[in-house]
């Protein structure tokens, strides 16, 4: 995840995240309404998890702490620290008793979406958890046409694996449109992927089996 | 979670979680082989994870960035920060297919185990996590007696609530070994907490239903 700040900058974050890093100041003036589509996820999350229908969270960014002062009576304070890249997606929880594991990039690209987004230690986490029988995927938006997309992780994987060998960098917008699944936006909640997640795996109250190939 | 470090010092993280941030430094003398619990529970994830048993991570811990300054040519720098308490379980992955979710906690206390190492929001996050249906605990270590337990959610979910109701503040350790169940202690791995999964919920490779009362 590349995080960007203005200098000096008072941190505020939105309160529906407790707290996570939200990425406006970089690219709000590409995204609807101004909101960054992580902006929008945590705001849909909220939404499930007040309407008791999921619990699904953004991890907090992982950041290596090199320097911690404690000063007297008043809490520790972090002098120095680094971003770190994210070793496994950014969103998980649970729906239905299953675990749901996801990623959410978006870009300003208007044909393609270039695979350069997902970091390999993400795509083997990714691997893992559908291994496992979670439920896993990526939420792409298209900034430009403000079209968000349901991938299955066991589709960006095949895409994943033809750049590997010697294929395109990126999934053509014509490949998304024919392979992903296109998530209805709204205002309430404003990326509704869990209908697409009832949709394909149409999950009950009590977790059933997983279906063959997609789990 | 209460966070310690002495001051300035160079922050060198057991790689085993992706840099996560550990307490040796604070209670290491108390615990196992100079082990913290969160270590050992590290530890015991990765063994999980590299014989492809289970994916379990530890979430990184929630920091509060004030200020980030963005040398040229070089990284970002976090300048001040904090850190948060956090609004979830320490823990979360997928086993089975199903959603695993616990929080981790020792005390050196000898005859109980007191309430206070949990945080309101954490309990209402582990009652969401039971009414999705995803398997939720507490691993408790007594560290005087090097016994590590296996609590179920819904059992400390009757403890809170007997504390709300003006009992008392903690769990005896008696009852504990009445109720939660002792966790195996080894080298590899070293704290088998899905032999307990397996052996309460019976999870087979296909996703069972939940248990009547226990998810």
């Amino acid at each position: 995840m590349n995080l960007h700040y203005p200098n000096g900058r008072k941190y505020s974050p939105l309160e529906i995240n407790k707290g996570e890093i939200t990425k406006s100041e970089k690219s709000g003036s590409f995204s609807n309404r101004g909101m960054t589509l992580e902006e929008d996820i945590n705001i849909t999350n909220l939404y499930y998890l007040e309407r008791e229908m999921a619990v699904i969270h953004k991890k907090p960014t992982p950041v290596q702490i090199v320097q911690v002062d404690y000063p007297r009576r008043s809490a520790a304070v972090i002098k120095e620290a680094y971003f770190k890249q994210a070793s496994t997606t950014d969103y998980n929880g649970v729906y239905k008793g299953k675990y749901i594991d996801f990623e959410a990039k978006e870009t300003q690209n208007r044909t393609s979406f270039p695979l350069k987004n997902f970091h390999p230690h993400q795509i083997h986490h990714m691997k893992a958890i559908l291994q496992h029988g979670g439920i896993c995927f990526v939420i792409l938006r298209f900034t430009a046409f403000e079209e968000v997309f349901f991938l299955e992780a066991k589709d960006l994987l095949t895409f994943w694996e033809r750049m590997d060998n010697g294929g395109r960098k990126s999934i053509t917008k014509i490949e998304i449109e024919q392979i992903a699944h296109i998530i209805p936006l709204g205002f309430q909640p404003r990326i509704d992927y869990i209908s697409i997640i009832d949709k394909l795996y149409g999950l009950s109250s009590s977790c059933k089996p997983r279906k063959e190939g997609t789990l």
